[in-house]
């Protein structure tokens, strides 16, 4: 029995696209042997040079992504490049000529996702995402096919793995995030430019795919409250961790009954939780639902094995249809029904952390506490750390319960106050 | 357009069938739109009498599972009887009917899947089965499909709940054994004949199709070396704390350069281990593989909610493929290839708990000691409560890395001792 062939084209040859053609040559025959199909990388690109010896055997090598579209020997389309630019006008080519698509690009998917997924739908053609949101974690499979018969209520957790490794470094270390982070670049877990993910909006946007999938609508990623870890400092840590607690950087959204509620921020999370044991540049998601109760999963949410792992269970998938002439769009309502996610005007209480740092001089606390009682917030613990320069004290004020829009009144007023030398930094804290 | 029904018929209606046919009930609308296919309970059958009230409306109710067998309004048969006897006949006897089969039966799969899975693939079958290995958490299905382009070195987990919930009680509250047994059989968690999952025949079979899972070959389940918790006393938790640990049953398979070492027995794993953080009835499963690195998924290991939602999701794979007339079998290489998974007889080296309860006399320390010395093995700690009966005193030694069959002989020799109030109680140290 002859095993048909399947070429796969890879555009963008990064970290995440040689590991891709790496793990095709390596498991190949294993790969085989599974499912009667023969990955071969039949075409790289990329826009710098690639050196002769990265390039997979017989794979040709393009520099323009537009010549490995109209190769007409490669069979489906992995797109690592990134970004929404070329990206974008590559997914789209390749569906249009009929070739099916694996991506590990989020934004791309966060932002042009609805246009792509009604495009495969109508061409009946298969975009293979599993890559695009938290690496090796088999997250999205997961909720489109083992909970189909439930009704999820949340889905939330540590999505960016630069933020986690950066933030763990602060708490094992006791360092500054600024050298935390600088050391992040060193060790090539952090960009050169590296706002997209300590700023949070990389996990904004696999938030947005990841409530889409849960919860079957579309959400406009921009209305996602992204807040990011740039402010933290070694002096937060330290006070998180005389609350037993620690910090992560978490995406949620929940379903409540006023509407769903999404945001990326820091949270203070108690040491026994589960998502204080995950550390470095690991991920893990929660999901609860109704009937599976609360589930866990746990791993690397980045680097090139893993998430090329993902990519290739993807081509696996595919190439098998493929290969059976059997093609077709799968039905993923988050993006493809005219449902629009209804987001909460009034979310339901948490406890706050906030950190004020200020020019010492007499009454701040009184007037800080004025400022907060008049809310009807009330104080549960209260610290100034000691032997502070008199020019830049920071305390710590954690509050009971109460709806976000409430606590930022009451932050947006002591922000103005001119004793402080930098706004409130505000952590909610897990329940 | 009209909906395809596919009409289930469920054996053994007892939790798990129960909660299957109720969120068949309660999420057919929510299904319907995502598959494309209605769900409907045909038949249920149970020995006991069914309250009327109890039973999905318009479903037929036998009392023999051989008259649902012959129900030619059945498409698909879920069967949730456990057991061999019956279930094997029912399963065997829906194959060759040319019906697909979806079973949340471990210990069936463990002890006969060869034939049934051969059985399915001569059919062109499926037999959806990720309900037999922790509850809700997908960890089948991510095996099979996630980790197909990925070689995988390990499985290990927490598999049982009942025993898990037992050892979280034992150490929340100080308990011994019995006690902790006594409330988990008033709280429902355990059974009234217990030995099943204190004893690790459960969480035996469960590993035994993670392995063949996981490594594609056969594996006879009697060859899995079992230790359960009967054996554990609260001075054994005790001693854990003091070593910063905590003890947790643990069933475990790994490729290794000698062959596959695979084991059920109770480890004693550090405080801050992932695997300390499983509690009550939670089921936790780690994958480590070349590409994917180390992952882990937990959740609801057992009860009827979780466990009817791996049933469900099930049913509807394969309900959409039966609908659109393409059932077909899937290649699982676990359960049809004839390879047989070699077991090491080397097994590699860890370290190990010991706890020896004696009657006090002079120089047991000393003769213990040189028959530990004898083997070449190094202790790493031993300590002895005090004001513990002469004629029960307790004493945990801790030993350096060696290999099993160094440490059984030396526990052997021990054994014999006339001082030995009973036998050692052996530990696996997490590495």
């Amino acid at each position: 029995m002859s095993m048909k062939q399947v070429h796969v084209g890879i555009v963008g040859f990064g970290t995440v696209g040689r590991a891709t053609a790496d793990i095709i040559a390596k498991h190949g025959d294993l790969i085989s042997q599974r499912s009667g199909v023969r990955l071969a990388v039949a075409a790289v690109c990329r826009r710098s040079s690639i050196e002769p010896g990265d390039t997979p055997t017989g794979a040709r090598v393009y520099s323009d992504w537009k010549q490995l579209l109209q190769d007409p020997n490669v069979d489906v389309v992995v797109e690592t490049m990134g970004g929404t630019g070329d990206s974008l006008q590559l997914v789209r080519g390749a569906l249009e000529q009929g070739k099916p698509v694996v991506t590990a690009n989020k934004n791309l998917l966060a932002g042009h996702g609805d246009e792509l997924f009604s495009l495969a739908m109508s061409r009946k053609l298969p975009i293979g995402f599993e890559a695009s949101v938290a690496g090796g974690i088999p997250i999205l499979r997961v909720i489109h096919e083992s909970t189909a018969g439930d009704r999820l209520q949340s889905v939330h957790g540590i999505l960016n793995g630069t933020a986690n490794y950066i933030l763990t470094q602060m708490e094992n270390r006791g360092i500054e995030f600024a050298e935390a982070l600088a050391e992040a670049q060193k060790a090539g877990f952090a960009e050169a430019d590296p706002s997209f993910d300590i700023d949070g909006q990389d996990a904004r946007d696999k938030l947005c795919i990841l409530a889409r999938m849960a919860f079957e609508g579309a959400l406009d990623v921009g209305r996602i409250p992204t807040y990011g870890i740039r402010h933290v400092r070694a002096i937060d840590i330290h006070s998180a961790t005389r609350l037993d607690s620690t910090i992560r950087l978490v995406g949620s959204a929940e379903q409540t009954d006023t509407g769903v509620e999404v945001s990326v921020r820091p949270w203070l999370v108690n040491r026994r939780s589960m998502l204080a044991k995950v550390e470095g540049v690991n991920n893990a998601v929660f999901l609860v639902g109704d009937k599976i109760g609360t589930q866990m999963f746990y791993g690397r949410g980045a680097g090139g094995d893993a998430t090329g792992s993902a990519v290739v269970s993807d081509l696996i998938e595919i190439s098998r249809d493929f290969a059976a002439g059997q093609l077709h769009a799968k039905n993923i309502p988050g993006f493809l029904s005219s449902h629009q996610l209804e987001l909460s005007e009034t979310p339901r209480p948490v406890s706050w952390y906030l950190r004020l740092t200020v020019q010492d001089q007499r009454g701040i606390v009184a007037r800080v506490a004025e400022v907060i009682a008049r809310e009807a917030i009330n104080i549960d613990s209260l610290e100034q750390e000691p032997h502070l320069p008199k020019d830049r004290v920071s305390f710590v004020i954690t509050v009971e319960a109460v709806s976000e829009p409430v606590i930022r009144r009451a932050v947006n007023v002591i922000n103005e106050f001119g004793f402080m030398v930098e706004p409130v930094l505000l952590l909610r804290i897990e329940d």
